[in-house]
């Protein structure tokens, strides 16, 4: 079988850049180009597009657009959450509750921390990959300074029961962040019905450009800046202003909210499609995150008896780009801390399959997936000495 | 007289984008967008573009590629280096020398190390902006880790003796770092034989891109990342690539090597012209900065009696776009303190005025601007109580 069709399945490595972002920001890489902080015409009519899509983001999760700080992309938002509100609490306490399954840019900045005398709780998660809230209310501490829980999990596509968890944090005098960058632009979220105190999202998460994020910070809440040096962002972040990028952050955020039933009904079709076709089609297959509780692009499994990155090249001969792991750890040889949290052993962990679905994806595209699939797993597991094993335990009856 | 012609004469807050630069960037926001560490051929084509822009942005400043690591900003890049170094190399000592006139984005992080329980020795400069090598020696201690002294001053345009400088660190132990963001893509700089260990530069210094900078360090050199999270830049600064940034800056950098010296010498006698100019038009101003030991496109000046803000409005209702201090404390009213460091009375300083010139400025730009600004500091004086005075004091012979 050769590449027959294109089928791009790994949007939560990137998302295409829409063509309406990207017509937004044009004006701003040449005729209107201009720093923001410089006096004058050029300088206000880009601080006025800044502050445009300040008000667009804010409004993507019903925050007051003064309290968004724009940062160059996601793990920049988490770094300065994790690292910046431990730094300017440090005198409430030195503890700092997060999950296990965190993004690596949550997980590192609180390995530091604890390095640097911080002690950090490492919530466990269940098999489907949820913190339990109860857990979270019984580790907080007159200490606990910050919580951490991702809105949703990039690699097995659960989505976090966030509103308890914030109301569990509630009251201790502890900050509540969250990573929503798997989630905001994807599905609706509103920082004041659920409670919480800070939140990191990023553009190239919902057809925005890369270079471009956000972190939200309730009023009142201190933190100390990673970059310092100008009069940007209100002191929280310096830096010249990526102002086409921000622009398109800006642009992105509008369109997800207006277009998200429809985005969320047509990719959600796609990936209940796309899951039960995999049930049906691959055996010894296990469907990973919660099967309901999920982001709705998201489809992620462990095929046993092979390795992820196998059919990763396999699929990638016949046109399909997808992902195993995380993102960020694809060009790294480990299995998954999150497979690992949520109780897979490494062997079957390390047949991790994560297809990740966007609004240009088509019914054609899922069934040529499927179609694509079960001849690379079988040719995979002819070659296989982990199948090999199985099929011989199974002769003699064991 | 109404605005007949548009001048922009603010090149050190942002140049406009080359063209060929923006040509470059275009495929890779939509038909090759994608995340440069996913697995397959998106990824590589972005990945490919990465090392390329690396390549270029290495030979600009004669650095081995596998040293640039690439950040969003001219301040990530400051921070980078300035907290990076300190804090991994906080074995070696706590001391830290910089200059008085650094840039925000050097001198704030300095001041938050100095809370965090470190020395900084500012060091003093004279009259022109010049830090003095010797006085980098006779400062250095065992515990000295980090000098840290500019390549070329953003507001006067002064250009240190930074390879006497980094002699004068040479075998003390220390590392040394300059922060060549005005500098860099605008003036040749060998790192090899400046001798030097770490330099910070920016994109949008150099017609290209914001949102894209750069920082070299020599290998060895250990660093504490501020952006922790992915496999990115060999873990010195993760998060997704801005890859349309990158690739940008790359082509910037390489358009720059190669056309410097025409863009030098069309700059600076332009530059030149417009020196001579204001002594010859405009009475009672002193020209700041060194007048020959400085960059290409910078004419910086102090204007008695009046504000420079005042001037920038002025100058702004005739269409030309100019700065007053540091780009990035025109939106704060203080008086700058690279002029309070070179001896400017605040009397005096408040009265600075910087243009600086890019490719695009022409003949005709600099007349207009010696036409337009003596009437308006004519006007600005007839309103000036210290100018009052001034002619008071004289008319009574003291």
């Amino acid at each position: 079988m050769s590449a027959t069709r294109e089928v791009y399945l790994d949007n939560a490595s990137a998302t295409p850049l829409d063509p309406r972002v990207f017509e937004a920001m044009l004006p701003y890489f040449q005729e209107s180009f201009g720093n923001p902080v410089s006096f004058g015409d050029r300088g206000n009519k880009a601080s006025d597009a800044i502050e445009e899509a300040r008000a667009q983001v804010g409004s993507l999760i019903n925050a007051p657009e003064r309290e968004i700080t724009f940062t160059s992309c996601g793990t920049e938002s988490n770094n300065l959450a994790i690292k910046g509100l431990a730094a300017a609490r440090r005198g409430k306490g030195k503890h700092i509750i997060i999950s296990s399954i965190e993004h690596f840019s949550v997980l590192h900045p609180a390995h530091t921390l604890e390095r640097l005398g911080f002690e950090i709780t490492y919530l466990p998660v269940d098999e489907y990959g949820f913190v339990d809230p109860d857990q979270v209310k019984q580790n907080i501490r007159a200490d606990t300074t910050l919580v951490s829980v991702m809105y949703a999990n990039n690699e097995v596509g659960t989505i976090e029961p966030i509103k308890e968890i914030a109301a569990a944090v509630k009251g201790s005098g502890a900050v509540f962040h969250t990573d929503a960058v798997a989630a905001a632009g994807v599905m609706p979220i509103d920082v004041q019905e659920l409670g919480i105190d800070c939140l990191s999202l990023a553009s190239s998460q919902f057809y925005g450009p890369t270079g471009a994020g956000a972190l939200w910070l309730r009023k009142g809440i201190q933190v100390m800046p990673l970059l310092e040096g100008g009069v940007q962002e209100s002191d929280r972040r310096s830096g010249t202003h990526n102002v086409p990028g921000i622009v398109g952050l800006g642009k992105a955020a509008e369109l997800a909210k207006q277009e998200m039933p429809a985005r969320s009904k047509h990719i959600s079709a796609l990936r209940d499609k796309l899951m039960a076709g995999l049930k049906e089609k691959v055996e010894h297959i296990a469907l990973t995150g919660h099967p309901a509780k999920r982001l709705p692009g998201s489809v992620s499994l462990c095929v046993n008896f092979i390795e992820g990155e196998a059919m990763l090249a396999f699929l990638e001969n016949v046109g399909v780009a997808a992902a195993s792991g995380s993102a960020c750890t694809s060009k790294m040889l480990k299995s998954s801390h999150v497979l690992n949290a949520m109780g897979y052993p490494p062997e079957i962990a390390q047949g991790s399959l994560l297809f990740t679905i966007g609004v240009r994806n088509t019914e054609e595209d899922i069934k040529y997936v499927l179609e694509a699939l079960p001849p690379i797993v079988a040719r995979l597991r002819q070659i296989s000495p982990l199948y090999d094993k199985f099929l011989k335990s199974r002769k003699e009856g064991k």
